[in-house]
């Protein structure tokens, strides 16, 4: 138990960076010595200035406090040198000290597939990372994301129609980000597990969502960009997963949306390009694979008509007498399955009698 | 002369194989002979059924009224053995006897840069098509196509704009397809080139336009696919090209959308992924490259504010609240930008003030 609190603690002191925690360790013996040094053995192993911004960091923290904290919130906390502290995690460059730790890991949430992308995503990004999230997520394959609106929510979301999903935050799990996010973390906890390397409290910020990402990479044996801009936290996941010997597929999108730019890029820069779950279950020999039984909608009881008109709609909005040309149906046949798509969620009227496919 | 009307005449002769011509040719010494032989020589060589087939097609057709014709439309005709025949159509695979051509072809012309795709494309692949070609021939390449309705036509009318390009085509010169596409040959024509392998008044057919495709591979250094979905006879030019040794672009689109299935599949083969015209001439160092100086909407004089919207649009529907949220211009200053970008016919309400990029 002092161990877990001085590392508790250790974790929690901004200044304290990997190089600096690595030799107070190596210095004083362990994280418990390194916790309790007196002052003047961290300034002898780190020098005066660094030794007093740490005494500062240290008085205004108190580890007993952040357990209890953990406790209110049903959080465990794994330590690198404990048992339970998931072996990926210890592996990557850079390893937190501590995990925060909502739900549950499963050994087969330490090869997950991560779908990643960016916060400012279009309707397509959206759907393509909910669908592939979804496909994943029903052929036992655990999907890793951030958290965070756009592209990362969606694929929590995907993942939990239909199988486990890990959301890996950039923040305290007291403090997720976006605010209001509660609800959504709980639901993921619920069926899969929910990590953070920050103190509870932490709020986000400039630095904390990149250094997330090598968890994300961590956890995962590739990593899927969805939607990413040419700069983007997306592709800084994707470079974790490169140093880390990991995959990186990307989703191709039109030359025209900035929101693919930097997933594009991947492409010609050399990850796979993905259009399917089976163009990234390919990769994996380890996993059995079957081919996927289950299209967008294909658990849907349509008939063949509307199934037809279903299979025609993509994001590319087409009118009524477009859908007709195309399917030879009659314009009133035409009507009432569009009708009955858009009040089944499947399509979506753009206005004008103009649709695209909504899921 | 005797000998121009001879190849015209062979290659009128739809039962005439590329096989069969070869036998003929080398069996009776050249064109004017295999032309004027006896239905028993024929029979000597091919055999009686093909002999009485070929004699009952030669009958039914004149070389001095094709010629006449070919006149009177302003086509030269051009014969494999004749010093004007282009030469990269000397070296494919089953080169065509005759080529049929208005306008000129220019030595440029036979290293070209070929932009293919599907009759059904959409807003988005027409948009790039166009812009991918005036980008292409503005830099000195020529843009080979099709002129089929849809991509290959986006393509002309984009190099239109700013250079050279030839229209490759899948019917004689007197049937072009679409009906009404006379306009458009003669506008291509006047600066540019217009070639068929076909009779003058050969309807299009399931066979002629991938056909047709080997010489648009064959005028072209490489192939772009611009939008192709799974079954399309932009990916036969792509086979094409390969089998010729060309280089094949793709460019990427949302994997949601049919029209770019094939498209994308090729990049997953190894097509290289398109953004730019810049990806396709980095491949040809023998081209002098500049770095391009003209985005889309680059010529047009656009203040600052206009085209921090005019970039902001692509083809994912914006409204004026959302495109408010990312300049920072005022409601009053955004919609009179808007007004102006849609009377320069630069972007698109879509209706209910949602707007695209429109070139």
């Amino acid at each position: 138990m002092e161990r877990t609190l001085a590392w508790v603690g250790l974790n929690a002191l901004p200044s304290l960076t990997p190089g600096r925690l690595r030799r107070l360790l190596s210095a004083l013996g362990g994280p418990v010595e390194a916790w309790q040094a007196a002052r003047g053995d961290l300034a002898r192993v780190l020098g005066e200035e660094p030794a007093a911004m740490l005494d500062r960091e240290r008085a205004g923290f108190s580890p007993e406090k952040e357990l209890e904290l953990a406790e209110r919130l049903g959080a465990k906390v794994l330590t690198w040198d404990a048992p339970d502290f998931p072996p990926p995690l210890r592996e990557i460059p850079e390893p937190p000290p501590v995990l925060y730790l909502m739900g549950e890991l499963r050994e087969e949430d330490l090869a997950g597939i991560a779908i990643v992308g960016t916060r400012r995503c279009t309707s397509y990004g959206r759907l393509v990372a909910r669908s592939l999230a979804r496909e994943l997520a029903a052929r036992g394959v655990t999907v890793i994301s951030g958290l965070a609106p756009g592209i990362d929510r969606a694929a929590h979301q995907g993942a939990l129609e239909s199988g486990r999903t890990v959301a890996v935050l950039g923040t305290g799990l007291a403090r997720p980000y976006p605010a209001g996010s509660e609800e959504l973390m709980k639901e993921i906890a619920a069926s899969g597990a929910v990590l953070s390397e920050f103190p509870l409290e932490q709020p986000g910020s400039r630095w904390t969502f990149p250094r997330r990402n090598r968890l994300i990479a961590g956890l995962s044996l590739g990593v899927v960009v969805v939607e990413a801009p040419a700069r983007s936290g997306a592709l800084i996941t994707a470079d974790y997963a490169l140093e880390q010997g990991k995959e990186v597929f990307a989703v191709p999108g039109p030359i025209t949306s900035e929101a693919s730019a930097g997933s594009n890029r991947l492409i010609q820069e050399g990850a796979k390009l993905v259009t399917s779950a089976d163009d990234v279950l390919v990769e994996f020999p380890e996993w059995i694979l079957s081919p996927s039984t289950e299209g967008e909608g294909g658990d849907l009881d349509l008939d063949a008509d509307a199934r037809a008109v279903y299979d025609l709609l993509g994001l590319e909005p087409l009118g009524i007498s477009e859908l007709g040309e195309r399917t030879g149906l009659s314009h009133a046949r035409l009507s009432q399955i569009l009708v009955e798509l858009e009040l089944a969620g499947l399509i979506q009227d753009l206005g004008g009698r103009r649709y695209i496919k909504a899921r």
